[in-house]
């Protein structure tokens, strides 16, 4: 088992057929998962591609998260929230200037996942729009609106998937306030 | 008036400044709309930023769109149909591989942006989740099922932009069965 401190995180290779499990430990804390091909980094986990094949925003047990290329990366295998956001990309410096209103604002996931992600060789223009764990976000079906909600996680929850080819991942335990009930909690992981 | 002819695709420039009107001529046709800074092809325009800022999925007059680099790229000036999308990649021959089962299918709106941004120096990896204009996609608020439906878009219906940056603009005339209530029509626009 391997903790992501709160407001940081972490870069690892998953290779095809291993299994990764997501654990939010204290609850109400989102993790924002980014993939790319190990061998190719110009392929990348794709929301537009997942959101269009699963028919649904809310992707869960069962669903596969696609590449831009449309090759299938992550398998949810197990699952036990069901609420994950899909269309958001890491919180930023920018987000917190532009949404909170922050004069000295902290990196957020895109920062952390910038840095932990330049010694693979990838750049912060290639970090996409993440497959938020726990993230809970809802939607108004007839304005669009939607809105940042506390996670449905419990301490313990988890969330498992399978690697459908090597993969490159990064992961945060994220900094967003209004993302993780305004109080920022560790991320733990394991891979078998 | 310059027209996209069904199925197909144009790429041209948008200087900082400039306006861009895009008409559906004969009503329930889908144009998918990306954009590039014209100087620096790395900054994309970006659904994640544009929906977290606006805290919306349905864009219409007075929303930005934002780069990844969350700079303003285009400012919704006028719009007489106030229904796009901004959740899915350009259709495909893989999405009509996988949602409609097709073994032998078009190139889709991917493949037609791939052979007009190709002359820019843009590859088929950087062609990012399009707005997808007069593309009306329902959500259900519980399960966030998704559903494409024809578009809200009349004869003569547009949309207007103003360029907030020096631009590359791809757009198409949407080849995908669904989103064009099953008829392939052409797209027209104008820059002033």
């Amino acid at each position: 088992m391997t903790r992501i401190e709160p407001c940081s995180a972490k870069a690892f290779e998953l290779k095809k057929g291993q299994f990764l499990t997501v654990i939010d430990p204290e609850g109400q804390q989102v993790g924002d998962l980014v993939a790319y091909n190990r061998i190719d980094i110009r392929e990348y986990i794709s929301s537009g591609r997942s959101i269009d094949y699963a028919s649904k925003l809310f992707l869960t047990k069962g669903d596969l998260l696609y590449s831009n290329r449309s090759n299938p990366m992550l398998d949810i295998v197990n699952d036990n929230v069901g609420r994950h956001d899909f269309t958001l990309t890491p919180c930023s410096k920018d987000t917190f200037r532009i949404i909170y209103g922050d004069d000295n604002p902290l990196p957020g996931c895109q920062g952390n996942l910038e840095k932990v992600l330049e010694p693979f060789g990838i750049i912060p223009d290639q970090i996409p729009i993440a497959f938020n764990i726990f993230m809970n976000v809802s939607v108004d079906a007839s304005s669009g609106k939607i809105a940042v909600l506390p996670p449905m996680s419990r301490a313990g929850d988890k969330i498992t998937f399978e690697a459908k080819m090597d993969l490159l991942i990064g992961l945060t335990a994220c900094s967003a306030g209004q993302s993780n009930n305004f109080k920022f909690k560790p991320i733990d992981f394991e891979i078998y």
